[in-house]
């Protein structure tokens, strides 16, 4: 530990997240007050050493910088309604998920009450937090991230202040979210296929990085693509790809494995196709997507 | 270029691919001669010192080692069908995507025309082929393998071969390429997110690495889970997961972009959720996925 002093900090909601966060700081050695709507959650913390408060406003007198991380957005406002006028002159960082629209109604809701707002994007396990490879992403109030900085480091030296904008976080988590959300969809696709073919996950584990690690060029090229409006196949166009999505979904199909993602994903392509895209590369799907159905 | 005498090779099929692993094969010293149903395809290989072949029976003839990458089986079996017997003691590796069922339909062809058959997947962009990170798995004839394994060391140093199921390197194939398609159809998804949201594509992209990175280890706890048919919710559970998961679809569908394919993937959490898994941990959704629907 530091001789430096440590800011206290405030946790609101220890969900496995929450729990996390609280964690890294009692680690980094903040003074570290917590509540819980069920008041158990906070046993494991208080071995650790922080103050179980017994109410959320009493958890925000506590400290100068009240971290939230609850289940959602209606939590975080029957949780911070019930504080009062506790939350003038906080500066409250928000980890909770949401909206970006949510962010920007939360803010302007929580700068009414007088505390600086910063919202923020957790791009991370529980595991994480608290580790070099945790991205932290933030938004909103300028001061109240300087405030804050110091003890965020806590939970991540890979923190990032995006703009002024309160919904800019969670519009990067947004676009993030759906990158990984499908991606992971993927995974539990190809395990399936394997376990199919008599391959075992684990045999398989040790080739995914490689996959994986085609796709920030291709994300680059494509953004590239999309700026200039111009798509060309470099690598392999939308027709190609639809002949490798047919056979890749006869063969989830013959083990009888669920094809509804996958034919989805053929939706778009078939939609792009019938628009005349044949020839161009996969960054087309981009505007097709954007377009609706 | 070394002193060791180079393996003639001859690479049938001069696609996007077919032309990489030819440029691979000169790169390293191969005498390499190629052939392609348009030859005109064949020109720029031919400055580069290839031998343009007038027929398949001829480019089969000029080299014991024959690499095919061609658009697909049915484009594979006409063009060895018009070579006659000269695939007599040839190594065939083909690099042409298929399905497992299909590779080991077209090992027995080949085999029984007297050719030691090698299966390959191309696990890489073509401007991968010939750099260390170029991933190729191959799997059947050991002996084919052996005798092939120096020049393929041309395509890449990171060949695998996975045994001699010649079906088993288009599985693990297909289960990657599962993995990769809705992964990049969720770069895609991010992307027309990114851009409904003034958020520039080229934003997003240096953030996408610390996400991806995610995955090998989920995976890899995924692939424990369900060998153990054992799902605990250690990072998170089906139901917030799905919460999770609506936040995302309204924000997606508020820009109007195409959810189809986050829908479907939505009918697989409900059906999960309907099924009382709600407290399971993701890894749940393969055996969801591979019941079929």
């Amino acid at each position: 530990m530091s001789g430096r002093s440590h800011t206290p900090v405030t946790v609101l909601g220890l969900g496995l997240m929450g729990s996390a966060i609280a964690k890294a700081f009692l680690a980094a050695g903040h003074p570290t007050t917590v509540w819980n709507r069920t008041a158990a959650k906070a046993d494991a913390l208080v071995g650790l050493g922080a103050e179980n408060a017994p109410s959320v406003a009493a958890a925000i007198a506590a400290a100068p910088l009240v971290v939230v991380s609850l289940l959602d957005d209606a939590a975080v406002e029957a949780a911070l309604d019930a504080a009062g006028p506790a939350l003038r002159g906080r500066v409250l960082v928000n980890l909770t998920s949401s909206s970006p629209e949510q962010s920007r109604m939360r803010a302007e809701w929580a700068t009414r009450r007088g505390a600086e707002y910063v919202d923020g994007a957790v791009m991370a396990v529980p595991q994480g937090i608290g580790t070099p490879d945790a991205l932290l992403l933030y938004s909103g109030s300028e001061t109240g991230y300087r405030t804050a900085e110091p003890a965020l480091q806590a939970l991540s030296a890979q923190g990032i202040h995006l703009g002024a904008d309160y919904g800019r976080a969670a519009a990067f988590d947004a676009a993030l979210v759906s990158v990984f959300w499908l991606s992971l969809f993927g995974v539990s696709l190809g395990l399936a296929l394997a376990g199919a073919e008599g391959i075992q996950g684990s045999e398989l584990v040790p080739f995914t990085p490689a996959v994986l690690a085609l796709l920030p060029a291709m994300m680059a090229q494509t953004a590239a693509q999309v700026e200039a409006g111009h798509y060309p196949a470099d690598d392999t166009s939308i027709s190609s790809a639809y002949e490798a999505f047919t056979t890749l979904r006869a063969v989830i199909a013959r083990h009888g494995i669920d094809t509804g993602v996958l034919d989805a994903s053929g939706d778009v392509f078939r939609r792009a196709l019938e628009a005349g895209y044949g020839a161009d590369g996969l960054a087309r799907l981009v505007p097709i997507l954007a377009g609706g159905r």
